[in-house]
């Protein structure tokens, strides 16, 4: 484990996020998700929910603050505005990770699609359906000189 | 980059510190230090001097407070009390991260053979002579609960 660096983010999940750059996407995803197929450099992490895992990655990933939408989640089949309990807990981490950020949303095939372009896939044991969200990596400033 | 962590820490390094566990060591040596050739994954980073790659380490990684010597110096052959001023830099460096730890020393081949059983060596652009450094990873307690 390492200082002030969250335990559950281990050696190539690490590496994954510190490699990805400006509007790079890693996609968090549910058990059910089809994740090794889904094209993208997997991390697996099936010993934690999604909103654990959520939590550790914004611990250290900035989201992009260059496009309205650098959070997306999967809507629920045929009723694209009904907010699941595991949807609500996404944006409580959110909230107080990036507070300003609105969690988009896209439809489940369209959501497959965006997945298939991503840097990465964190396949985690999130049980609860709709367990899915996308997050586009933001800059870090240089340090007031 | 990662919020709050070094930006020198690339992808390579921060998963070889996470990997490692209590006791396993990493060097920091110079650019004439055999390093390729000294067994251990090598990490390279020509780029930084070795006092800065020492302060990005200790940035993450705890050291050992289970032993006496978690940091230890290579020694000027044929006058081992003597201090170069890359050693007293590598002193002043530990002082802000680790202020408890007082840097031991070992003789040049001594240094070799402890070198060889490291988890992990990384090769630094350091030009000043007896920039070389091992350093044994400590732990991260639990959290107060």
């Amino acid at each position: 484990m390492l200082k002030g660096i969250d335990p559950i983010l281990g050696p190539g999940l690490l590496a994954v996020l510190r490699e990805m750059g400006h509007g790079d996407e890693i996609a968090i995803v549910d058990a059910n998700y089809p994740a090794a197929s889904a094209g993208p450099l997997l991390v697996r992490m099936e010993g934690h929910d999604a909103t654990r895992v959520l939590d550790a990655i914004l611990s250290v990933m900035p989201l992009d603050e260059f496009v309205p939408d650098p959070a997306i989640r999967m809507e629920v089949v045929g009723e694209p505005d009904r907010l699941e309990p595991v949807m609500r807990e996404f944006d409580a981490v959110l909230a107080t990770h990036e507070p300003d950020v609105v969690v988009a949303s896209l439809e489940r095939f369209a959501f497959y699609d965006r997945v298939a372009d991503a840097y990465a896939i964190v396949s985690t044991g999130e049980r609860r359906l709709y367990g899915n969200i996308i997050l586009k990596k933001g800059i870090i400033r240089p340090e007031a000189g």
